[in-house]
């Protein structure tokens, strides 16, 4: 804790460094957020964040449902509201849930400042201090920080061109206490793999066989640009999964909107945690959204964001079998933001992050999204939604180069 | 923890009572949050919830900057942002913050979705299980949900009517490993009183010998309609101080947006505590707020909720005098949305809650605002802003009539 407070040059009285809870030893600034900053850096092409493709904003529809929204609901919009979440949006979400085979009522419903804010909720009602969770690795980084902060501990199973290698998780279920699983099944962030039909249920069956719960991430499952959408866990095995997504992907992520769906019992816990840590979510953000929502608008919209994910990613792909080295390994996503990029071992990506910058080019270092925070150093994550096609061409271009810059060194220390 | 899905109908493997975290023994519903949902009941008159006046909302000046914003900013406002906040609203805070006399600079700024997250955060980043915070008896509920939850210990010492007894609190300070003491110096919630500034200085003596940090939570500050205003906490012991406010009560609660400022060093740690949370505050809001205010809306629209404030209070207080029977007593604030009424001894207000409810008339009992849940059952809260003067008066005069059927029934059971 750097004091960078020149100009306020009274008297500490107060050691803040003593007064810190025991928890923030594990609290740590994410380097996917620290190199947001980065992204002003003049002529950069950022392969990095998971970000959506701003050119699909629906800025029109925005300006329309602001304008309907103020002009005949202006008070209950700019007023306090309920902690579960406003009604039609929650009924909106009821209809939604309902066509991917969940019987989900309103009840079961809490909307929230974005799926990050699920994950903190579902850590501070469910993890004690050295409680266990079984993820897989690579895992997304939000949900470290996430339960980090409340003092996880973290076991991994890694993954392959199916998702979670379900087949590893039954040792560790028996000689572990799991609290819970955490599962991305679709398009994983990083790894951009989908968890086949078959291993879903057979992650239910140990689930069940062992009795812990899973939480279901799906931020990017209606983003599916090829083959055929498969059953959500939740669906398979409902009492039993506490089920996240938003609307970052679809509608925007600076609105902040998420939804959890859980069993009612799981729920109320969840709503007085929130409760306690914000009240409510943005009444005025949740009536827009729905306004936008109810109106149809997705429908024809995550199609076009579907239809331009898969050109990119295309593009990325042949650009890659292009410009990569030969030793080089890449998944090859089906739908959502990511790939995910397996360099020859020894290879050290964020020694690479250096030469790529200096080539005018960012990514995500692997071990970013490792809870040991030290393995994959060999590995990266590449967005493939932010940038447009030519970007995308240029970008993989310049990382080639100082893919083949690090390998030549590699060698040269060898 | 009830099931109330009838329709789920399937295996519960999970035993979810079992994997509760032990923090959520100590997470309750806030009583207030519950009366909200009653307010739909017809003909009631709410002096509950803390709610701002909704005739003053600023529609049109939302209508216009949202149109603004989406058309000249509309990507940026829609992407994802940084943890601390969108910069020019930033700026707009240091400024209003040093006209204060507090320096802060853009580094001790992080913004906020409404100042319960700004508790939520500090619970968080400080307290350790059991650790002890020293409050007022009353205090403001959400800080006692938002500290619970992270399983504090409360001390308290009582206010009268120059607020918080600090006489009190070294006592307490020598006997007790206080972590922070939390202070609502202006226009109390619920109390309505206002701390001395003499009591202020005494305060901040008392903080700096037993190295405790403050916890000043200033939502109402700008609402002062009667009388001087008082230099706040901060200013007088910056170093040492986490300030608090929110656009809550000047601008709109709906769209939750709140501030925190404090030395640079401890704000890093809350906003990685933020950023585990949720990422960051919606920037779409951000902008809009930031729009409005860089305008110089408040300055003219703050004096009108000023008037309004001061004409309700008012008529409450004179309805009071008026309707109330003798022995019972109440604040008379300079400002804020809130007074306290005390009423005779054995008297109960969750028993006159009931007989008000049925004189179509509600308010929140006064132990929600007493960490230990059960002192202060002769306490209630009143809430002058959000009624109209023909309503406060409607609504006291049939208060009164139930606080005389209380007081009646109360001799008949002695």
């Amino acid at each position: 804790m750097a004091d960078s407070v020149v100009n306020w040059d009274g008297k500490w009285t107060t050691d803040w460094e003593g007064a810190l809870a025991k928890r923030t030893e594990r609290m740590t600034s994410s380097i996917i957020r620290e190199t947001l900053k980065l992204m002003s850096t003049p002529g950069l092409i950022s392969l990095g964040g998971g970000m959506p493709a701003p050119e699909l904003f629906p800025i029109r529809e925005f300006q329309e449902a602001c304008r309907y929204i103020l002009e005949h609901e202006g008070p209950q919009a700019l007023q306090y509201s309920v902690t579960e979440g406003y009604p039609p949006l929650k009924q909106y979400l009821v209809a939604k849930m309902q066509k991917y085979g969940v019987p989900a009522e309103e009840e079961n419903i809490l909307i929230v400042n974005g799926s990050q804010q699920a994950l903190d909720l579902i850590g501070k009602v469910f993890l004690n201090p050295g409680d266990t969770v079984l993820t897989d690795r690579p895992t997304y980084l939000g949900a470290i920080q996430a339960w980090s902060s409340y003092e996880a501990r973290f076991v991994t199973v890694p993954l392959d061109d199916d998702g979670t290698r379900v087949d590893l998780m039954e040792d560790i279920l028996k000689r572990e206490r799991v609290k819970f699983i955490y599962s991305l099944p679709n398009f994983h962030n990083p790894a951009g793999v989908t968890l086949s039909l078959e291993r879903r249920h057979k992650l239910v069956e140990l689930a069940a066989r062992y009795g812990v719960f899973i939480v279901e991430d799906d931020p990017y499952g209606e983003l599916r640009f090829e083959g055929e959408d498969i059953t959500p866990i939740i669906v398979l095995h409902k009492e039993n999964t506490i089920y996240l997504s938003t609307f970052s992907k679809t509608l925007a992520p600076g609105i902040r909107l998420g939804w959890i769906v859980a069993p009612a019992r799981v729920l109320g816990r969840l709503v007085q945690a929130k409760q306690a840590a914000d009240l409510h979510t943005s009444i005025f953000v949740q009536m827009i959204a729905n306004d936008i929502c109810q109106r149809g608008f997705l429908r024809q919209h995550v199609k076009n964001i579907r239809n331009m994910y898969r050109e990119r990613c295309a593009v990325m792909l042949s650009a890659m079998e292009k410009y990569f080295p030969p030793g080089v390994r890449w998944t090859r996503p089906q739908g959502g933001l990511f790939l995910w990029v397996i360099l020859p071992e020894g290879t050290d990506s964020m020694e690479l992050l250096k030469a790529a910058l200096e080539e005018k080019v960012a990514f995500v270092p692997g071990s970013a999204f490792y809870p040991d925070g030290v393995s994959g150093k060999n590995t990266l994550r590449l967005t493939f939604s932010t940038a447009t096609p030519e970007m995308i061409e240029e970008g993989i271009k310049r990382l080639g180069k100082a893919i083949e810059r690090q390998l030549a060194q590699c060698k040269k220390v060898q």
